[in-house]
């Protein structure tokens, strides 16, 4: 990203991608000038990390305390974020936060299901509609035309699993059925909101990270986040309007739905 | 469908595009040994139709009680089932029952779209894992080499609403967002059961019944039930292993994910 300094907001940021995130954002060539750095529990043990970066860049890093899946704590997050912006509104706001199962349909429970899509696809929704003032804002405030991630943009970290295209190809080394199920309703959410906000230029795009070597990945995950962050942050410098609502691997390659 | 008598299951079978099967497959060539007509409320007025027909055909058509958003009152319909049909199993189980919600994104509250989730996504999960035993036991009573919906075979009423192909064309005319997540989220599911479920010789197919006149699909629709139940019992006498977790729609066009 060049040029204009932007605000940025990033769920589930103290660890794997959204940790990572932070750190190449920051350490980017100077064009974030706020970064809010959201997780559900600042100060515990797995925010430390996190704590350590922002004491390193206390001009840019906030740390927002946000539990996606509870709609206060969004609202919250929403009051803390526009009296930092204020008329500037908030430029890229990375769904990021999510959790992963990975049971069979056989081993699936209903509460399995439920929990999943509440975080994965609930949660992204209500961050979306919260925030929307503050995207709109952005947009108003933004001297660009067209529509990028440095102008008023809504990322949404999905997953290859979502992809209904490569499910005979990945199911027997990975079912996670209700991890699935949730991607793929990610998926069809940013859809939706690409083509109700297309006027309002907003512009929402879908990732997959890859396969990474973080906690949620596992050991066995192809690539680091390091590199599974870098090119997801060169996907997004290139994004505009005729992109909007398209599913982008790490490398820019389209992902099938 | 022909020869072999078979065993059906069909959920919201008192209205729509259910009451629509049950007429059409008790009125066919007479292959319907015993069909499961489910609805939440047989006794209550909306299901009048049904039991004036479950009286003309009294042999062949059973109204069971179920609501599929209740696990137990599944359990109890699976019990049911199990007395009539013993060793045979189940065939034939067809996910018909959801309900539409039509709201924008901004409308869409959390609440709608759980519900929504719940009764299209859970339901027909629920639906699915309480009667694999007798779909099961359908597989190993057949004699039928390959799948077939005459073997064992679950059918799910899906909708090209969930289709991401297809947003940016319908979005503005039926934006309905809670119901596109889950029929996205029922297609995901689907596919899911059918890479799972394969060495079990169990049929798995998604069909989008067309934009079709009936309480959900509204006046406008562009075809009435007859003619899509008509399409949508000729797409399931072709299905075989090779459809299996494959979307087509009442004309057997393949519909995009």
């Amino acid at each position: 990203m060049a040029a204009e300094a932007v605000s940025v907001l990033i769920t589930g940021a103290n660890r794997g991608l959204g940790l990572e995130m932070v750190r190449q954002m920051v350490k980017g060539p100077g064009t974030v000038a706020k970064l809010f750095a959201c997780c559900r529990d600042p100060d515990g043990p797995k925010a430390k990390d996190l704590q350590t970066l922002a004491v390193k860049y206390p001009n840019i890093i906030r740390i927002v305390r946000m539990d996606v899946s509870d709609l206060n704590s969004i609202k919250a997050g929403v009051q803390h974020v526009a009296s930092v912006v204020e008329k500037k509104g908030l430029n890229l706001l990375i769904n990021n936060a999510g959790i992963l199962s990975k049971s069979t349909l056989c081993d699936c429970t209903p509460e399995d299901m439920q929990n999943v899509f509440n975080t994965n696809v609930i949660g992204p929704m209500n961050i979306i509609k919260e925030f929307l003032p503050l995207l709109h804002s952005a947009a108003k405030a933004s001297k660009m035309s067209g529509m990028s991630c440095k102008k008023a943009a809504v990322v949404n970290i999905s997953s290859g699993l979502g992809s209904m295209g490569l499910v005979k190809d990945t199911y027997g080394v990975f079912p996670a059925v209700s991890y699935r199920v949730s991607k793929a309703g990610l998926n069809m959410l940013a859809l939706c909101a690409a083509a109700e906000l297309k006027s309002n230029e907003i512009l929402f795009s879908l990732l997959h990270p890859g396969w990474v070597r973080t906690d949620m990945g596992g050991e066995e995950g192809e690539i680091d986040a390091s590199e599974s962050v870098a090119g997801m942050l060169s996907v997004m410098a290139t994004l505009t309007e005729k992109q909007s609502g398209d599913f982008f691997d790490y490398k820019g390659e389209v992902v099938p739905w």
